[in-house]
């Protein structure tokens, strides 16, 4: 459930508790620090957590910066929303990212345009309004989900290659200095939810991209990181993340 | 044209040249604090700007971090791509934001909340995709534009009325701290943007929000804003940017 720790560690993560979705990138950083943090969503709701805890923020209840949305993060009296702004605040604490300022910023505009990934990849499944159910713009979902796996989806993954291979202090193997940060463990994440997504045509875009493939495998075998995703506070893929898979949008030919 | 300085004072920004889009926020920021900078897109080719600069640096053929897309920064070495990234780095040294850490990490929040509107803003007249013009996406476009001005945009613009109001040291006048921050700038642009764009619906929606319509019109008043606003280098809006005037998504009835 939450993960180590108690609720007063200090470090709170406030995220939908059955989703992966846009807070996975922060518990991934976590882990791989080891530094325990609560997952207040997952808590019961009689020790404080569960979605209850998250709307008083939302509403504006809790006091603080009331966050657009999750997730959002709660140290001291400091409430700090969106997932790149979190890890940008976090990196340096975590010893994900270096001091320095230009490796942050680096990183950061990394972790901008994986949130932009997300966003799309999102928004493919619902491209006409997220009060509307998948069942609602399928079809539009389906003509979407199209140029997203055949467009979008190549031009990151080539843009990640590229910055693997352009980034020479990492060696092909991070992308920002020479070693690993939360990007990294960004970049296994959207790899991860997009195989899980379009396998099939992420074993056709595979070959395209071997310094990220390698860098998957990489972090998904780091200790830490292994154990966490064998654990259960690893939320399994699922239909209400950002990653979903439907079998019919999974290289859909283009439909009008 | 390229603002005031020459290309050799530092900060040089790079985006496209014909429309506002994501740049502008960083332009009202420059032209707020005075500080030279140069819109590169904007010098003529025959200065090394135009279209073909900024894609040297989107084919990596410039050196450094390679930006994903504009608009993207240039100092020194540095190459700092995302609006949000830019205005975090850039806050501090333009007296745009404090220095103190919990009010930087404020403003950074806000702009991102700001960024996801205008992600939504855009993607309601390109629901389907980035590739294909909006004639090819026109119904889908109206499906999608009676939701964000349904219900995103009011959620939106209740939630930043909602920050004004509770930032007690801003007394209903600034979204972070007690002065001026290029955030207050960025929420100026955005309810410009949507009064160009949706005339009828921000003219019903302009009474909910009575702190933030307050804000678009002082910043308007400023006076280096209001003579930017009335220079040459203020592109006007148009059917190319982020916010775009469509008369058939101005209010339109749902459509299925």
């Amino acid at each position: 459930m939450a993960a180590k720790g108690d609720r007063d560690v200090g470090y709170e993560l406030y995220y939908w508790p059955g989703i992966q979705g846009r807070g996975e990138p922060i518990r991934l950083a976590f882990e791989e620090a080891g530094v325990p943090y609560v997952d207040v969503g997952r808590l019961p709701e009689t020790r404080g957590g569960g979605v209850g805890a998250i709307e008083r923020f939302l509403t504006g209840e809790a006091g603080g910066v009331r966050p657009f949305a999750p997730p959002f993060l709660k140290v001291g009296d400091m409430v700090l929303a969106h997932t790149a702004a979190i890890l940008h605040w976090l990196g340096p604490r975590l010893g994900l990212v270096s001091e320095h300022e230009e490796e942050r910023m680096a990183a950061h505009q990394h972790q901008l345009t994986l949130t932009d990934l997300f966003a799309e990849v999102h928004d493919a499944h619902h491209p006409i309004a997220v009060s509307l159910y998948y069942e609602d713009q399928k079809a539009e979902a389906k003509r979407c989900t199209h140029h997203l796996v055949s467009e979008r989806v190549p031009k990151f993954l080539d843009y990640f290659e590229d910055a693997l291979r352009r980034n020479k202090r990492g060696k092909g193997e991070h992308l920002v200095g020479d070693r690993l940060t939360y990007v990294d463990l960004s970049l296994f994440q959207t790899l991860s939810g997009l195989a899980y997504a379009f396998p099939r045509a992420m074993q056709r875009l595979g070959a395209r991209i071997p310094l990220a493939s390698a860098l998957r495998e990489r972090v998904a075998a780091r200790p830490r990181i292994a154990a966490y995703l064998a654990s259960p506070r690893r939320i399994p893929f699922n239909q209400h993340g950002v990653f979903r898979h439907y079998e019919e949008l999974d290289d859909a030919p283009p439909r009008r």
